[in-house]
């Protein structure tokens, strides 16, 4: 059994992440730490996980020593430390969090409006969105899980990229709707439940942090640039992330070939469900597949992807990039099946 | 009082209508007809009406001879009945549904797949947006209530267009996403609760016949060609319609300047709600006002209008044109505070 | 104008109270505090109403002058202070908190946790349940507002204590189910929207402190005493409250008989809706009514209320108590038709 | 690998035993049914299960001959049919419908209006409420899996009834909250998401057809006559059912000794976890587990249970009982652990 640790257990990604390795084959999960419910039980964290052990501490001054793989579901700035810690040990450092996303320190200190806390490690680190990425992954010690509007837009863009179909430079709107879990457990009163219930809004439209991870990803992954705004919105379900992508091709498409395109690039992924009928979060949720539909008017297209922010957001993701390093079977221990309703 | 009545009353938007027309200080509603609740109680038709009337039929085969004012809240191609029905008399129509928002027959026969029930009515009905069409609506006895999305969409998107901001044949891509409640009191998988709840999807992407009547109010209103690429979405809140716009503009823009053509526009508009905040369908639940909200970078631009989809969106909309057909005070009887949570 | 001053108005109580006084034809609002948004936008406080005054802080240092009625919706131990302010003044406290529910300080303090603000003003203040005691209340200088827990048991349980029907000393079961508003716009991990939709739960079992004011109204109204079991739920939804009742009768009843137990008592009541279907909280979401109905089974009774917790079970209360003070009419600018769905 | 078919797969009961099914080490889905839906692929029956096989028919006429375990998940007075149909063969017939419930074929008829469809089956059937029956299900050839109000209930109430801790025909109230999967696929206006969502009601007060189930049940298990008072409410949930007892004992007992007698007949089973925080739906979404809390206050006892009425309430015990059956681990393929938020 691979023995693995989580730093950030107490929050929704890092509680996904304990859920789905307790169910993982060949994985023994031997450190859970969540810093600011150090102590307690994690049956008394999470409603669901009926657990008697104690989260722990972060690692932060001592590294765990019997973990090959450290897990990190932190805020921004924080498991960039831990990967300092880490920086001469033979363990593997995968991500949820946005340190390593970026290629350079400076721009991530753009976006973050904070220094880098490891800047030598970004030469360490690949960003992990699977199927686009598995041979880097393989030889990394870094993985830098896309967040969660990333792995939904980028699934449902980069065909287009790759395949030449987009103009340089192309504008690319993207209407992220995203369930309240995707804005984490930390308590704000725009997620306090009587203000979101039987509401919807978006935030920080045009300048949310995932759009230029996008840019970054799609420059990074496809050596093209474009031009991403991003309008994310929150919506009053617990799991779930639409991303709907407006752009124009170069020219007009026929339909039929564009799903060709997308064959092309998926057929033979087991994560991607291509599907006629408008992709639901319904399709996907507790799984760790992308659900993805098109529409073509002349030159306009419209993509749009479902995944669970949870899952495909964030630890299945982590999951399935742990598994490519250690060469198992990918979607070895993440559920493809949700359930419904 | 002026006397009306309601045909349709058994749906989201008749109810509606009976509602709020239970609270205008100047109107008495003398006849209630929902054709397939007919016979039975008000109040069993509808748990917060605590009324001991009882529903009527639709006045098809003989009009009601006793009303000014005819609302009708039916499916497409009923009310186009009762408009020739009612054609020479002293009655004004208030349609909620689609059979005059389009100016030709012939363009409704090809959206809604059926003839037009009463094509010589086409040149007595005016397309009702009051904030844009006031003058016009002032003088025609049939008035056409903009769907719910066109309401939203044109509220955000009018400005632009009058004021020549836009290239001719612009894309304009529009995120709609409507409470379940937009989508009818009809029953359908779709909108079983447990369907929907916690899901979210879109439908009839580029298909839906709000599209068209887009662009067809826009060239009628503002003379100017647009193409529209909607894509509605269904979401899990009962009341709410964001409607969220892309799209280019001729050249770059600052947003101040954008702000400062949408206030020329807007700021003496007592149903406007210009917001630098994201507008939200918690602003607006229950009130016939519309929210509006702006961004701009460099020529690309993103426009959202928050509206409550049965009041602005439907009955409320219909009463604001009844007062301004009877020369009231445009907002009399209709809320412009909603309840929150 | 009578003019009015709200202290505690950026909770939810408080902001319903603000709403609804907007409405109240023959009421000013000349201040509005929230201590800790003082300072703040109305607007920005609350996204459905769209004032640009400001908050202002708690008149405790200085009374407002100007103002005949003080509303007072603030935790346990504030309101008392605010009446020793204005004891030597003609105004009237109208309180939304508990300082003024018991007819004891000792109590109180038991129930609290605290010593009472101000135990010389409990002989002034009489307990608002307006339908049971509208005499008291009209020559009271402080008028406690029941909890909204309290409001929905009592209106179902009292025509069954007045009549005699219940043995002394009986066990009451009380299964309360509120929406999330019932537990405030505080910020907690249980109201936080991803812990509580999509779930259910009790909290304080037995233990709420809604039970002792219950059996301390039903001493106080009736002159009896029964022993209240009493579990609050909390309820995915954001406003509504219905109270499920369960008890056992002397001896069998006919349940034709109970019915008319229930109208001998609210059959001239304009805010209660006596109704053989089983009551929702959709039937009086955004009115002051309170629906009832019964069921009997040889001498097993269950009652069932339902209101909506802010308005019959907080702020509209506070209003229909000030209209009795004023000798108006009993029910002036509140709403009795609620929106639906 | 077992074979096994099921019988009205495309209801949320059926579809979540296929769900279930897919995940089981052991068996093997051969056949899958749904009458009105036969024909379709089962990805478009179900947003989540993408498999491109097709639903047949419910095998009425002809056996299917290659299966030794047939679930049936059908309407009253249709699994009795296929009872009959496979009585000479050596296949278990596994019905989470009603049709075996009942010891007597009269019984049955006075709950369910209809005469029993095979009342000679009715001796072959065991009532499998497996932590309370096992040895009984285990050489049965029908077993009838408890609706999931009586399940909720009856895993609350049997240590009590079993102890002797009730007076004989004692009173028991029992408030049930479910969800509104547990309403089933059907269309109804009730459980059209508008009319549900931000709503909660009561239906079918003291006459749901599952309190005689549980009043039959008590006194086939443990010999015991008690007088049920059931009123179950639907809460705008899709998943979950809180099952709330409220019941007074024969003398005063401690809290700590009612403890003692249900960690007597739990504290060896997997399938309960004992808490001492009030159990919410959230701690067993997902899973085949039931939670369970109690408080005492003099003889009064509220006891309450929390299940997931589509697995425990429903498919998950019909594969538990399979697996007794079987002489499998009992818990085999079943989900302990759920998803959260």
């Amino acid at each position: 059994m691979l023995k693995v640790g989580i730093a950030g257990a107490s929050g929704y990604g890092g509680g996904e992440l304990l859920r789905l390795l307790l169910f993982h084959p060949k994985v023994q999960v031997v450190h859970v730490a969540g810093e600011n419910r150090a102590g307690e039980l994690v049956e008394s964290v999470f409603p669901h996980l009926p657990l008697s052990s104690r989260m722990e501490k972060h690692p932060i001054d001592e590294p765990w020593n019997d973990i090959k793989i450290l897990f990190t579901a932190l805020p921004a700035g924080e498991s960039g430390k831990l990967a300092r810690l880490y920086r001469d040990r033979d363990v593997h450092i995968i991500d949820l969090g946005p340190d390593f996303r970026f290629r350079s320190h400076q721009r991530f200190s753009e976006v973050y409006k904070m220094p880098h806390p490891y800047p030598e490690g970004l030469s360490e680190a690949t960003y992990s969105l699977v199927e686009w990425n598995r041979k880097a992954i393989k030889n990394s010690r870094i993985l830098a899980c896309p967040g969660c509007y990333p792995t939904g837009t980028l699934m449902g863009l980069l065909p287009f990229v790759q395949e030449g179909l987009l103009k340089k430079g192309s504008q690319i709107f993207i209407d992220g709707k995203s369930g309240v879990s995707g804005a984490g457990r930390g308590l704000t009163l725009d997620t306090h439940f009587p203000e979101i219930a039987e509401s919807m809004k978006s935030y920080k439209p045009f300048s949310h942090r995932h759009g230029p991870e996008m840019e970054e990803a799609i420059e990074c992954l496809a050596g093209f640039r474009v031009n991403i705004l991003f309008v994310p919105h929150l919506i009053p379900v617990n799991r779930g992330l639409l991303s709907s992508l407006y752009f124009t091709l170069e020219k007009d498409w026929k339909e039929e070939d564009v799903w060709n395109v997308m064959k092309k690039y998926y057929q033979d992924e087991t994560g991607v469900y291509l599907t006629e009928k408008p992709p639901s979060t319904a399709m996907v949720r507790g799984t760790n597949r992308t659900a993805i539909s098109l529409r073509m008017e002349g030159s306009a297209a419209f993509v749009e992807t479902a995944i669970d922010n949870l899952v495909k957001g964030a630890a299945g993701q982590a999951i399935q990039s742990m598994n490519v390093i250690q060469g198992w079977e990918e979607m070895e221990g993440l559920p493809m099946i949700g359930a419904f309703p």
